[in-house]
């Protein structure tokens, strides 16, 4: 039995997200139908992150088993042979036997992206959060370095999920201005269900002058939910990179 | 009767281009029905470049009259409101009475994107071609120089067009890296039917090492369309910028 390793590139906007659903497409199923079809196997296809509706991935990961000896080029170009082309595999290659590319992942860094301009994009309205207000990044900054290390995050979950454990480390919040907007750039070693939305929300009422360092630091302390700021948008999140 | 200038940004993927047809949906049509509606009136909308199906705009140019007194702002508000997320009006204001977005237009700047990578992008699919190859940047600006000044064009227009008179003056051709590939901006004094998308695609062949700007003076000097190279693909067809 070998361990095939995948890196995916997706456009989240048409899918119900990573993991297969009953109310529509999911990526997971659609690369799962392709590597049976490939395979005659009845592998399952197993995804480091639940992305969720309308999130893209530039570095998902994800595994499957095979007794084939189909080499990794071939799923590579046999795989993006069949799957839409918003759906990308960009690497496939043999891992150990045991590599699980959920259970096995030691963090994971997401994007998100905000546009600050006074109209949306045309070209890439379906990519990033419209945020027409001029955003004080200082000040989200000293939001985001209240986010560093570990910190019960059951604020930042999403409304009615109830993870018994949202503790999770923060290692590193980064804030950069784009010609048009701002982006914002979180590693950590989990994150529980819309938390990085969640922490984006908060930021940018920070950048609007709506909340400062204190009221996160209490947030952390004994936070709920409503307490924290609004969600951002799937269409803005973008997970980057699963590290190992 | 006043004249309201626009400028206009959109994603050309859904459209049959800026120009009314009867085989699908123009931009031209969907924003000239909303100036209709706010106004109501028989306006027409007058765009500076026909921009081809698929083709996308970051600075397309429109004017239209009217009698009524809506301001700028008001058109920019009332506009965007109206017309899907996929076109969007950038600027609305009063311009000079006998402003005429295509006659007046003194040249335009195009840009077309490439992306090199082994493996197309699930992002960014409908927005750039994909050659999936090494450019030789060295021997693209080869050719590029060549194109520079004043040339009569026909060897370079679409197949099938019959304009008259295809010298057009093209003043400057700029290709740079990008991290996956390859951009090149093209600014001239006008264009013929797939002009710039032929000049990229013999570009693209150059940079393939499939030609040299021998082929392409000669071409210039004597050319029949099929000695030129392929068309490149609209999708990575970008208007900029319209110069008055």
């Amino acid at each position: 039995m070998r361990t095939i390793k995948l890196i995916l590139e997706y456009d989240g906007t048409d899918y119900v997200g990573w993991q297969v659903q009953k109310n529509g497409k999911a990526v997971q199923e659609v690369v799962r139908q392709a590597v049976r079809t490939m395979t005659g196997e009845e592998n399952d296809v197993v995804g480091a992150s639940r992305t969720d509706a309308g999130v893209h991935a530039l570095g998902q990961v994800a595994h499957f088993t095979t007794r084939t000896n189909i080499p990794g080029d071939g799923f590579l170009r046999g795989l993006n042979s069949m799957i839409p082309l918003d759906i990308r595999v960009l690497d496939a290659r043999d891992a150990s036997k045991d590599f699980h590319a959920q259970k096995d992942a030691k963090g994971k860094i997401y994007r998100y992206l905000i546009n600050t301009a006074p109209v949306s994009s045309a070209l890439h309205h379906r990519r990033e959060w419209h945020v027409p207000h001029k955003l004080d990044l200082g000040a989200m900054r000293e939001v985001g370095e209240v986010f560093i290390g570990k910190h019960d995050f059951k604020a930042f979950q999403a409304s009615g999920s109830s993870v018994k454990h949202a503790v999770r480390t923060i290692k590193e919040v980064e804030i950069s201005a784009l010609s048009n907007g701002v982006a914002i750039e979180v590693m950590g070693d989990g994150f529980v269900r819309h938390m990085v939305r969640n922490m984006v929300g908060t930021m940018v009422e920070a950048g609007l002058g709506k909340r400062g360092p204190d009221d996160i630091k209490k947030l952390l302390e004994q936070g709920e939910r409503t307490d924290a700021g609004i969600c951002a948008p799937a269409c803005g999140l973008y997970l980057v990179k699963v590290l190992y």
